[in-house]
């Protein structure tokens, strides 16, 4: 069988310019990197302002396997779907981090007959997107460091600086460090930590900025840290959002790259899903919509964390409208959820599966609170049995629900055609009430309550004392009427990953809360969450190789 | 007066295609970085290998004043002055790093009507070359961590690594940590420290580099620290060349943008003067040469570094073969080597003036022991006094020196006419016998000695305890056989910054050796060397901005 990258190498790629032809963009509002990338210019949105959107579809899936359903690869397929029916169709997709490209992980963009490409320029620099972020997240935090050590005017705690320091790559000597050592030239000696650079607000803040005075205006309402009053200090404070929103300039003009077959797509911006709301960027996404009848995008994790953020954070920051989500599942994540062990998720077993609809009937629940459409897509893998097939055929025919088998890994945008088709059905008929769950105003402990009890179906909240305390400052500070961005695991609806299928009468503990006032939210923990991953004992990375002529090899 | 970012912002710029179709470059050898940059493919180097070398032209100094002689306005007015003259010509310059645009320094993209653009591209994030060596050099020191996390079979001395992280950041708080911190999970506690990525051995390994293999070959050769038996851990030992190499594959290729008056201009890499080469890519240079009949190109800091590292570390590593130099020179600098302050540069003063021209002079004796023509270029400022330059030039006559006055800052390409038709009359006129100061075979200490005397002046060369245990190990590790690479203050001749002049009768002190192995050469350091800069109390950045278009503003 063939590799990703061998597929994605064999491929036969328009030059950008071409991709570019298809589309609405006048000459001044592109510009090339490489043959086969492009930026575009966000004096387009202005132009198409009074245009209508296109047809904007969300991706999901169930609580995911550690391999992941494929969300991206049937995020790829069904826009090749759609492109097949003749329907003038964009994608939109984060981009891939370094770190987790070198680790274990594997790239982003998608698998086999439904990848985006040059598949491996998007997976390791690509248009240097996430490498701005890195250097204006530390420019930031080298200007903090530099206050302080000038005088500190604004009167920052160094035992308080909340601020940290980034780099793109899987790296846990950095997760706790003491920097500022050395006497008394080199600084004021502190605790300090690194976070993987997707974890950067910063990369939140360029995903739900929707112009650059709007990039400039987050950026300068991030905390930074506290004074020994505890009032907090902001970017504004020190007077260097302008500079930062510089450093982004490019960064903040979404990419375009295709698809194996053809199909435009938007990569850019990749937040984490946990600590920040996991979706491409909103002007992507809008730009996107601008230019295409038909967008299908993609939310990190399963329902409860991707399409509740993209739902209730990211589509209210860009007053989105959602006209259908695909909720994919795998026979592998629901035999999972029934009660299979990792190692024998290939095996057919009926019963397991039959038990693990159960994790599915939750994020359907889920999808139709927002007033959503939707479509349920089996993402197909060769270890599938017809047996397995009819099971999840027959629950869902009994309920009503609609349901497509998708083999777009193997096929392309051909396995995604009955998809597709249904998609198209649902958007045409259906009529939709999309609302966030929760309005604004509602108080911080409302709007937690609403997502625990009716997202992941638990019966109560328990909050630490510091979560408690920090509710209450949070509000004195001004920040009660933002969105949250609930920190939580992937792999269950609860907060313990262990707590498979549709876990019921449980407690979701809220540990901690923290602010993220730029990026216009407030995130709160139910648990311990990694912001930098570290690397295994054979990273990846120790395949990976360039020849003589510069061809790359071992990269997935 | 207008600001340099004014008069580039007001030029016409030529689309880079344009630039393209006036060189011999095939339409698969080049890639666009937005409208008006490239990167060409090393391809092309292997299809002109035997086309004939044009005319390489080295642009040096006397040791500069802390604002700098305009040593790459000087490299930018004299290409731009070659075309006025009809000649086919390119330049080569290093790329800015952002620390020193954040910090104090300024870009380095020439000035006033002698700039490369887009300046501001140019000098923040460019074609993101920095920033793919942070990740490299980063990649490493989280490869090395988790070598020792998952068991440490290289069986390196946490110790002993050597191998710092980067940051293209002015950040002194990074200068000295301790990283690993946090228990069992987070890896091993150790003292570490973070240098300004251009300083980064990757950095210098990317400019000496020829082609991918020998990029491989040399990452390979890196040496990242010490086992507790003292024998070094290199690259090739972790076994992650290939990877390394895998990053850097588009950062490899030279970048091609134009001066303001259209001359095609080479940027690429931009390692430090002094503990590394300081010199722009050896391939940038080697594709200039055979794209155009005259290539101007520049080193870092005065004749003694700059010129010194180009003709005995970067020449021998390319083959290349300089035709003749220009050694720039300012009523300013020259009035400081004759003792006038800082702050009293500008006032007319004959004496020191004169008394300054014995700096001028031990540079041209420096060039001409390498068996080279040069002409000296005395960059014009508005303060210079008719009787100054007189000065100048009943100097320069009384010892039949070619003297040219430059404007190329006010007059572009127009101002550096004399200079150029003297460039050209010195290279059609006079036999070059260009030779290295020393064979690679000599010691260490004699390749040391020979420097310290030749090129400094000095009496003699003292060696610390720590750099003589050093040399007697570098030499069994099989090290002796490497260049030198000086690292010393620009200011001076000598290792003490304030021995302004021509000084004599000194003793250059060796005090410690660090081995660049995978650049191919050993480090010699005379003094602290700071690969950490620290931003002042008023950073550069405060006043830098965008407008709600994306222009920038401030920025110079």
């Amino acid at each position: 069988m063939k590799t990703d990258l061998e597929i994605a190498t064999a491929a036969k790629l328009k030059p950008i310019q071409s991709i570019i032809n298809g589309l609405d963009i006048l000459d001044e509002e592109w510009e090339p990197y490489g043959k086969y990338k492009a930026k575009l210019s966000l004096g387009l949105l202005d132009r198409l302002n009074n245009e209508k959107d296109g047809n904007l579809i969300l991706v999901t899936s169930i609580n995911p396997t550690p391999a992941g359903e494929g969300k991206s690869t049937v995020t790829v397929g069904l826009g090749q779907a759609l492109k097949q029916l003749g329907k003038k169709t964009a994608i939109a997709l984060r981009e891939p981090s370094l770190g987790p490209v070198m680790g274990l992980k594997g790239g982003a963009t998608g698998g086999g007959y439904s990848q985006v490409v040059p598949m491996e320029e998007i997976n390791l620099h690509f248009t240097g997107d996430i490498h701005a972020i890195t250097a204006t997240n530390n420019a930031l935090a080298a200007l903090i460091d530099n206050h302080i050590f000038q005088g500190n005017q604004a009167q920052i705690d160094p035992r308080q600086i909340t601020w940290k320091r980034v780099v793109d790559l899987n790296d846990r000597a950095l997760r706790q460090v003491v920097v500022g050592l050395g006497g008394v030239k080199q600084g004021v000696p502190r605790e300090d930590g690194f976070n993987i650079t997707v974890a950067s607000e910063i990369m939140a803040i360029l995903c739900l900025a929707n112009s650059y005075q709007d990039l400039k205006a987050r950026l300068s309402k991030i905390v930074v840290g506290y004074r020994v009053d505890s009032s907090p200090v902001t970017v504004a404070d020190l007077g260097v959002e302008g500079v930062l929103a510089m450093l982004l300039r490019d960064a903040l003009k979404p990419n375009l790259v295709q698809t194996i077959e053809g199909v435009p797509a938007f990569i850019h911006g990749g937040p984490f899903a946990n600590i920040a709301h996991g979706c491409n960027s909103l002007l992507a996404t809008r730009m996107a919509g601008k230019l295409a009848d038909y967008v299908v995008t993609e939310a990190g994790f399963g329902a409860d964390l991707g399409a509740e953020k993209f739902l209730n954070i990211k589509s209210r920051a860009g007053n989105l409208d959602p006209k259908a989500v695909v909720i994919v599942a795998t026979t592998r994540a629901l035999k999972m959820h029934g009660g299979v062990e990792q190692d024998k998720l290939t095996e057919e077993n009926l019963a397991a599966l039959n038990e693990g609809l159960s994790n599915l009937a939750k994020h359907i629940e889920t999808i139709e609170s927002f007033g959503l459409p939707y479509v349920v897509a089996l993402n197909h893998f060769t270890t599938d049995t017809a047996a397995e097939i009819k099971v999840i055929e027959d629950w869902c025919q009994a309920r009503n629900i609609s349901l497509a088998l998708t083999t777009v890994w193997a096929d392309g945008g051909k396995g995604g055609i009955e998809l597709a088709n249904q998609v198209i059905q649902k958007i045409a008929e259906q009529k939709v009430n999309f609302q966030p769950l929760y309005p604004l105003t509602a108080s911080i402990k409302e709007k937690i309550d609403t997502i625990a009890k009716r997202v992941y179906g638990a019966s109560t909240v328990k909050y630490s004392a510091l979560a408690e305390q920090q509710i209450n400052e949070f509000s004195q500070h001004g920040w009660g009427d933002l969105p949250i961005c609930m920190a939580k695991t992937q792999y269950s609806l609860s907060d313990q990953p262990d707590q498979l299928g549709r876990p019921t009468d449980f407690t979701i503990t809220i540990r901690e809360l923290r602010p993220s006032i730029g990026a216009g939210f407030i995130v709160a923990l139910t648990g311990e969450m990694l912001t930098m991953p570290g690397l295994p004992k054979q990273p990846a990375a120790l395949k990976m190789d360039i020849d003589a002529t510069g061809e790359i090899t071992g990269l997935f």
